[in-house]
């Protein structure tokens, strides 16, 4: 099988993650919840997930790295824990409903009220709009780094310093980024990153967390067990323990920590260049067939592994099941929890069909998907 | 080393579940978010391990079977989202902070008020009290099956049948006794089961989760991408996706998948058995020895295995200490995150030494431990 998902979930992944997740699940106590070698052990581990993480997008705080089971929860976290009520919060049309619902909530329950930067005709959303919707309530700007239907990605450094000059919150969800662009929370004005562990970073799925910024506030989600501050009756206030209760993934951090550490030797900027090379291969095989309709701007500076498209007015779906049944290419097709983009692209009705590259994905992949498309397109 | 914190994680885990996670690591695509093959075994994987889930506690309905990240979790899920407002709820002294803090949390913010079952001088809450505290505005019942501190166990059938009489809500904490112990929804008229994975179930750190019963409704706690009704604001209201959002652990999920099927061929009656006659071993080695205090009812009809003690006014800490470094035994001292049990056995200064025997331990493990508790209290 050609696996072209890799932006919903990556398939490969590093040996050395595999290795260091079936170790552990033989040999690793509870961090954080005994003083025996295998409890410390388990400590020791969880925090140097923590660094490697806190290095790899230029987080001052170690102690401000948070584990979630996903980057969803963690933008639940940050987008209610972080945002004040009744303010008025600017996101974009390319959010995942991981933004969007926990958005809607707010406007729901705590009365905010919401702007979208909308994108162009290429769907890019341009830095300067989100500045131009500011108001006199405007918190928060809460924004992802690449939209998850189409690869294109945000300048979230323009957007982090319109953030940083306006003194407004800035919420990034690097869903789709972390791992594969270079992030620098200090240099882009980050607060909050919020980040799965499954894709880009290749680790199990199970892990991803938040990075916040010194001098954040973020309100507990979670409470109860914390293994320090027993007797209170509330959540301990320092992170990371106020914003993390019970048992951690331990078993799928150990594992998350090692493909961080593979990312790291290997180099954001060489996977980036991978990646980028892998789509603009496919995409430029594919540009001239008749028919095709692309929605991914893969000629821009940066973009990610991603190029969503449609066959003529195909069905997405049976598009998809085309690929995976006759040309054992996995792709996704749909709605891709991206609604507010579907909206712009005008793919409601169809959806599209997303063809999404990794570090380890090979040429010969991207040239099979192209005969594939080929075929379809002239069937 | 000889692993006696099996109540705080189990280490010892059966060779299929690794071996399942292991290989999911490298085959396994995203559940519920294509259509291509890898992520609809995924898809599989994961309605399979509801299935097994469901049938290890008798709850009716497989798609009542909610995935979480640990047994916190499901708590905060199920106390946050089930319980009415303003409404009076009785618990236990047992607890753990996983109960406690989200029930003190309903106090301050949803002006619940709060009745506790206290225990006797052997640590057991007699089940016949909770009808005592019962009131017009009483709502609900929230109890753990069995003490993590002293493994002592409440009669949940009892309880569920003066819950099921009054018509209160019965959610109960199983992280004790998931896979130790049987439980059947039906039989106890439990409403909300909430387990961790990790422990007696002996899957992955990472994993847990809650059965529903039929009927019993429970708000959606974190929002986000479903995979499907992409394009409603907030998330879909049908069970298991009204209270999951975003990727699940899936390579987790497959490993507990694993483990509960192995619980189930090997007998949950069977490691019952196994588990209290190693904690029974070790009591009868220890409860003559001068100057050791005994915590646990380990006498009694049903326990689990655990027993917890002190050594003369040794600190608990301290002992725990002793016992890793001289003898290479590790057991958890201190607090337990079970405030209200150690005010009630007057443990608060000294904390606790648990020893926690899980169906892998062995008599010679009890037995070094019996001779160490011996040293120690000699010296």
């Amino acid at each position: 099988m050609i696996y072209l998902d890799n932006a919903a979930t990556t398939m490969m992944k590093p040996p050395c993650m595999v290795d260091a997740v079936t170790k552990a699940l033989t040999t690793m106590g509870n961090a954080s919840r005994g003083a025996h070698e295998t409890s410390l052990s388990a400590s020791r581990v969880i925090f140097h997930a923590r660094k490697t993480i806190a290095e790899l997008f230029n987080c001052k705080r170690t102690d401000h790295v948070i584990f979630t089971s996903n980057a969803t929860e963690a933008l639940n976290i940050a987008i209610r824990g972080a945002i004040k009520p009744d303010s008025h919060v600017i996101t974009t049309v390319l959010e995942h409903n991981s933004v969007l619902r926990p958005l809607y909530l707010m406007e729901k329950e705590k009365g905010i009220s919401l702007s979208f930067v909308n994108c162009d005709d290429k769907g890019n959303v341009d830095a300067a709009d989100f500045e131009n919707l500011i108001d006199d309530k405007t918190s928060a700007i809460v924004c992802t780094h690449a939209s998850n239907l189409t690869g294109n990605v945000v300048d979230v450094k323009k957007v982090g310093e319109i953030a940083n000059r306006h003194g407004l919150l800035f919420i990034v969800d690097a869903s789709q980024t972390a791992g594969v662009l270079p992030i620098d929370m200090e240099d882009m004005n980050i607060d909050i990153l919020c980040f799965t562990g499954h894709k880009g970073l290749m680790g199990p799925q199970g892990t991803g967390g938040m990075c916040i910024r010194e001098g954040v506030e973020v309100e507990t989600f979670k409470c109860g067990g914390s293994g320090v501050h027993s007797y209170d009756k509330e959540q301990p206030r320092d992170y990371p323990t106020r914003l993390e209760a019970g048992t951690l993934n331990s078993h799928g951090i150990v594992g998350l920590s090692a493909s961080v550490g593979f990312i790291k030797e290997t180099g954001v900027e060489n996977i980036k260049a991978r990646e980028e090379m892998l789509a603009l291969r496919f995409y430029n095989g594919i540009k001239n067939i008749d028919g095709i309709k692309i929605y991914s701007d893969v000629e821009a500076a940066t973009h990610t592994g991603v190029v969503a498209i449609n066959i003529k007015d195909y069905d997405s779906g049976a598009v998809a099941d085309t690929l995976a049944t006759d040309y054992g290419i996995a792709v996704r097709a749909g709605a891709h929890c991206a609604p507010k983009m579907h909206e712009a692209l005008g793919t409601v009705v169809q959806g599209a069909v997303r063809f999404s590259f990794s570090y380890y994905s090979k040429e010969e992949e991207a040239d099979a998907a192209i005969a594939a498309v080929r075929e379809i397109a002239n069937e």
